[in-house]
């Protein structure tokens, strides 16, 4: 048994006082639990100041590296962004408690009774990147669960992230909620990120939110198990029967509505019969909505003003008013495209063809594919979730955005009175 | 894209062959699989003989070898294990079908239909050991659930295994199902396995079925999502209030009905203040029983003829007639020791109190928890589930015996008529 001192020091003796409070964190009721989000919203909105002055400091460091803007923005801490993280640890609280459901239960013919019941997973590792929110946010999503949890934020956020976690851990201390199920990895260096993928004795599940190069690096290293979320490079796919008002109207709010989100539209597949009746008008609608339009050859030929688009326009997310545009000859060659480029989050076809639609929608391996709706749908808050911890793109555990179900497993619990086999 | 040829020759040109398969395959309906199944069936029945020749190298090169008569015994055929095999294809077509079911269906305010959707994975890539009748099981589990599979088998079955899958080919040519579905490497280089660990791209899911050190090696190098089945160092734990005959012939059960299998018990914990009253009748049940006991100090200094037992006895699956046994003080310290030794497989509490049950039963963090009853019902067959794919000691996706809904995941899909947001 490795030595646990009073102020832990190693990345190692603070994922095991998660995982003993993890097993206390188990027997608590769910008002237990409720009352403790609430006890930290109270806190966080207190204590605000405190947490803003940390922030600042982030600010001024990220101010000397140079950080862009959008950066900068997504650092920034307010009174009212604070309120957020009050408010959404408050909304956890409404929402029912998945663990303790008992998912299935069968009598076997020797009398045995047998159940599956949900249970927490145990400690959570979250691995994030700049955004401060996450910090509160997931904290709150995995003690609704029953979960422990381990934060390794980004090191541009440090100042702010501990500040947040020590007004939580003051917090807790009113709780029934031992402080220890909330760890906070202060160091900054690579090593310690490191160490969190193979501690698979004291994490059981790892959690990346960030850009595609922190989600990569994960996946790729970790021996933890890890849910993969959100990278998304979706698809939009105007079939020869398209609808042109729904065609236009959802490429508009899929590509417009939040550029930066993982379920904005990032390249428009186009039926070479559609494109034919329907170019002027879609590079009208484009230009009025200032889309900056990369084609395939046939796009540059067709529409003025299109750049050619190269293989990095296929691969990858613009985030912003930007859109590659590639004509295909038939729904075999959207699907492939798809197969080739996708990222497994949302892709949508137009048709007004239900047989087509039905095969893009068997066809196309992702988490959530539409019929004649935008892309921008798929979030737990859209769908009526509540909280998300992060949107799936793999297959395993969870697809899709996940609630707290996502963050439990189950047991199967066996009730005897001494059958043997 | 990379050139496919007529016969495939490197396992990425495999691995493409079966996610285009796939695709084919997840277009069938339940009928066309179920018959599928039948014919390959009839086929391995009809061409024994074929296999049965096959067979024998392999056991002349184990022989040569000289494997150990147990690992022989696993890899010798006969007609009735290849009936066997069949009739284990045809059980299978009799589960039901659990890809199209509709797990979830809702309709958001503005109209939109979202349904979930269980679909099945895509590829599976199966590694395992010497048991030719893998290659058989496996098989008729994936095309059931819709997906394509690559098998790896071990190289000391591999003319057996080679000959089952050109049996199963030969009959998937009468069948809708297209025979690149099944896909088996025949290179038995090592680099043939290493390749399969990071085709995230054509493979969906690995299952290791094997050993602990093939578990350990697909687990800690593998990026494409593990399904980790099956190492189980299974603990009974008899607590103060046991009662003696339910724990003395769960006990038996547990440890000799099979005792090579992962659910058979490894490690006895026994409470002090019980072992004082029955320590005798104990000695006595263990010695009629032909059960070897390696003890901790206190058991070796009451028990005669208990071996000291060190570490490797707390840590290691005996698989054979012994058992290690450790006394001790209280509930905590029993679930301590498991929390060390165990492997998440299946622990069992005998006692007549309800509460200390139940506490063991929260605390102990494992796919099967049993109270009075023996750890040899976690299995498919003896649940009721039918035919198992493996027993998942991991906590996400599937825990426990695994049976068809393991190989399948959901999509979201969603229909509308020009939703935006």
């Amino acid at each position: 048994m490795t030595l646990v001192k009073e102020r832990p020091e190693t990345v190692e003796e603070q994922a095991i006082l998660a995982k003993k409070a993890a097993k206390k964190l188990s027997a608590l009721t769910t008002e237990d639990k409720n009352e403790a989000l609430h006890i930290i919203a109270d806190e966080l909105i207190q204590d605000y100041k405190y947490i803003l002055e940390a922030n600042r400091e982030d600010l001024k460091n990220g101010k000397e590296k140079g950080f862009e803007e959008a950066y900068m923005d997504r650092l920034a801490l307010s009174k009212e962004r604070i309120e957020d993280f009050a408010n959404g640890l408050r909304e956890v609280a409404k929402l029912s408690d998945p663990t303790g459901d008992i998912l299935s239960e069968w009598t076997l013919e020797n009398g045995l009774n047998v159940k599956t019941v949900r249970v927490p997973l145990g400690v959570i590792g979250m691995i994030y990147e700049a955004r401060p929110n996450v910090t509160a946010d997931a904290t709150g999503l995995a003690l609704k669960s029953g979960n422990a949890i381990v934060l390794k934020g980004g090191s541009s956020a440090i100042f702010s992230n501990k500040a947040i976690v020590e007004v939580m851990h003051r917090a807790l201390e009113k709780t029934k909620i031992p402080k220890e199920a909330v760890q906070f990895i202060a160091s900054t260096e690579r090593e310690a990120t490191k160490q969190l993928f193979t501690m698979k004795e004291h994490i059981d599940v790892l959690i990346p939110r960030g850009g595609g190069s922190l989600i990569r690096a994960v996946v790729n290293n970790a021996t933890v198990p890890v849910l993969e979320t959100g990278v998304g490079n979706c698809h939009l796919y105007f079939d020869k029967d398209a609808d042109v008002n729904k065609a236009l109207s959802i490429l508009i709010n899929a590509k417009t509505d939040r550029p930066a989100v993982c379920n904005a539209a990032e390249t428009l597949l186009v039926h070479k019969d559609w494109l034919k009746e329907n170019h002027q008008v879609l590079q009208e609608t484009l230009e009025k909505n200032n889309i900056q339009i990369h084609g395939d050859d046939r796009i540059v030929q067709l529409m003025k003003g299109a750049a050619p688009a190269n293989e990095s326009d296929w691969e990858n997310e613009y985030l912003s008013l930007a859109i590659a545009i590639r004509v295909v000859d038939s729904l075999d060659e959207a699907v492939d495209h798809i197969d080739q480029y996708g990222t497994k989050h949302s892709e949508a076809i137009i048709t007004e063809n239900k047989e087509t639609a039905e095969a893009f929608m068997r066809l196309v391996d992702a988490a959530a594919l539409y019929h004649n709706a935008s892309t921008r749908f798929t979030d737990g808050g859209a769908l009526g979730f509540g909280a998300e911890i992060g949107i799936s793109t793999q297959k395993l555990h969870a697809r899709g955005p996940m609630g707290l179900p996502a963050l439990t497993t189950v047991k199967y619990m066996m009730l005897g009175n001494g059958q043997i086999r």
